[in-house]
């Protein structure tokens, strides 16, 4: 820490990203991507022509890509905001609804990224401990009037909350918005984008690093009101407003169009999603209902923290928390048909191994 | 406004961008972009083998561009931040290092996003005029005990301040930070870059938007010592920890390599510069000596906001500033031969028809 950073951050912990190794081949299982290729419209649309004009700013309003949002999802013009992955969204959205006065409530186990923006703007925050089942119980929340931010499927668990109850949720009270972070609906959830029309303080938060086959692109997009949205541009054309760069834009309008190889990849996924599930209890594991593109297993032959280093030693990364609620869980992203047949391989092998030892 | 947006913005004015004009054809000249395409390093690296990997996340430390970077100005390890685009790193920096107590000074013209980051991150500011010939007094700054920021060249002026100078201003005192905004500096200026090993409170900032042709791309970065890029690394990975996407890390490292390349843009730019500078001389008008990209440029025949609206009319963007003490200069990007020619013809024919009305 050098002697001029200011004294309000010295206690600000940053949020730690899933590990990027470099160097040694791993079945990468640990960050949520999508293990297929991105459209071939958008692999077709980055060309030399496109690459060429890179000398020229990207558009700050990013008009195409919020224009094919706007059309996809059928919303009122101006309903759309986008940025430089949905991070950027988050951090955005709690800084410009939340102040020393109203913060921020969220479940215990949930993104973790949460607290961390709270922190980096100075904002309060609370926590509402899910269920026993690692549901969140919408009741918990009719008497908080600050904002409520939840993840569905919720991060880390993959569990999903039924559209009535988010309805429910947002319908408690209008003295306050609900944020839904949407990053993980596209596998087997319904959106709450519908609901839309009828609440002024929902916030729907989405992303195109797992459903749309474009991480590395860094895209995201917050849907409300207009006058929501223009708040969120007022902050990012006050911080940032070529945030999003030429290729981005390009990449996520092509995106939006294929929507037949969207429904295909997620089609997918929720099916390899079935069959490793089921593979997995087969051997004893047990796991989290999940309609997200990735599951929450447990062993009890095994910590997780045990399970994350071993699968580690021989290939294959997994995400292990320390949050004492889920730390006997790994967390694995859902990659393809013979990269989770390798998984589950192991698994078995793990199984074995410990049977002997026992 | 949402009734949900926090009071605290209540009179947030955003920054606002040059025009990026669509349909209409226009001889841009207005945000000081190369008007050279990348590099073909950056060209050919932008490949659908490349594409094709979108679907992963970038490199949260963008290691690649982050260890061309410190190669090429032969910095030690750590010493380099990347971003964004630059305003990302002043926002981080304006962020990083200031609070209530300790502010941001700069001087009365110069970049216009500067007033917008302190705004936006609830920071105090001052500034200092510049002298009757729109220069920096170094002696100016020597009882500010707040940070200081300093565009080298200046932003609106292109006026260039001696390395000598900008020591000078760095070792005046030891308690504050000197920040220098070295977005135009490839385009006749010395880089204060060599002045890194000797100065802890010197923080350096550079753009891929106008000498190495990326404007597009979006990338950033900052030097200085590695606590202070250590800090800005904590407050980047609070807000958005993979804020370049894999094609602008790409981009970056390419274009870095590159020097070649780089040298003869750079050197061409400065020629089409001094050539238009003197053409427009000739027609009668007042350039301000520039060491950027772009000149100041005004004529008592007409006011610098007819003369941007005439040249708009007839095709020809270039930028107008409402500040009263630069609003009789229109601010002109160097283009191509082609492109000045255009613009040195267009201003004579506009001089021709003022004569012949007066």
């Amino acid at each position: 820490m050098s002697v001029f950073f200011s004294k309000r951050f010295e206690k600000l912990v940053p949020y730690v990203p899933g590990e990027q190794p470099r160097g040694q081949e791993y079945i990468k299982l640990n960050t949520n991507e999508s293990p297929f290729p991105p459209s071939r419209k958008v692999i077709n649309a980055l060309n030399c022509a496109e690459t060429s004009l890179l000398n020229r700013y990207s558009d700050p309003s990013a008009k195409a890509l919020v224009d094919a949002l706007t059309g996809y999802y059928g919303l009122p013009t101006g309903s759309v905001f986008v940025s430089n992955g949905s991070d950027e969204s988050l951090a955005f959205i709690f800084d410009a609804f939340c102040d020393g006065k109203r913060g921020m409530v969220f479940p215990d186990i949930t993104y973790g990224f949460y607290p961390v923006f709270a922190a980096f703007f100075g904002l309060k925050y609370r926590t509402v401990p899910l269920d026993e089942n690692y549901r969140i119980s919408v009741n918990d929340y009719k008497d908080i009037s600050d904002n409520v931010i939840i993840a569905n499927p919720n991060a880390q668990t993959g569990i999903y909350l039924e559209k009535s109850e988010i309805e429910r949720l947002v319908s408690q009270r209008n003295d306050r918005l609900v944020i839904i972070d949407e990053a993980y609906i596209d596998f087997g959830g319904e959106s709450a984008i519908s609901l839309l029309p009828k609440y002024d303080n929902l916030i729907i938060v989405q992303t195109f690093s797992k459903s749309r086959n474009l991480a590395g692109a860094r895209i995201g997009m917050a849907f409300a009101s207009p006058e929501i949205i223009n708040d969120l541009n007022t902050l990012r054309n006050s911080f940032n407003p070529y945030n999003l760069d030429r290729l981005a834009i390009i990449a996520g309008t092509e995106a939006v169009k294929d929507t037949e190889y969207f429904k295909k990849c997620t089609a997918e996924i929720i099916s390899i999603r079935e069959s490793t599930v089921k593979s997995l209890r087969a051997l004893g594991f047990e796991i989290l209902p999940s309609r997200a593109n990735f599951i929450m297993a447990k062993c009890n032959r095994i910590s997780g923290k045990e399970l994350y280093l071993t699968l580690k030693e021989r290939g294959i990364l997994v995400r292990h928390f320390d949050d004492i609620r889920i730390s006997d869980f790994v967390r694995v992203t859902i990659g393809g048909r013979e990269q989770m047949d390798a998984l589950v391989k192991e698994c078995a092998k793990i199984i074995e191994e410990r049977k002997k030892i026992i």
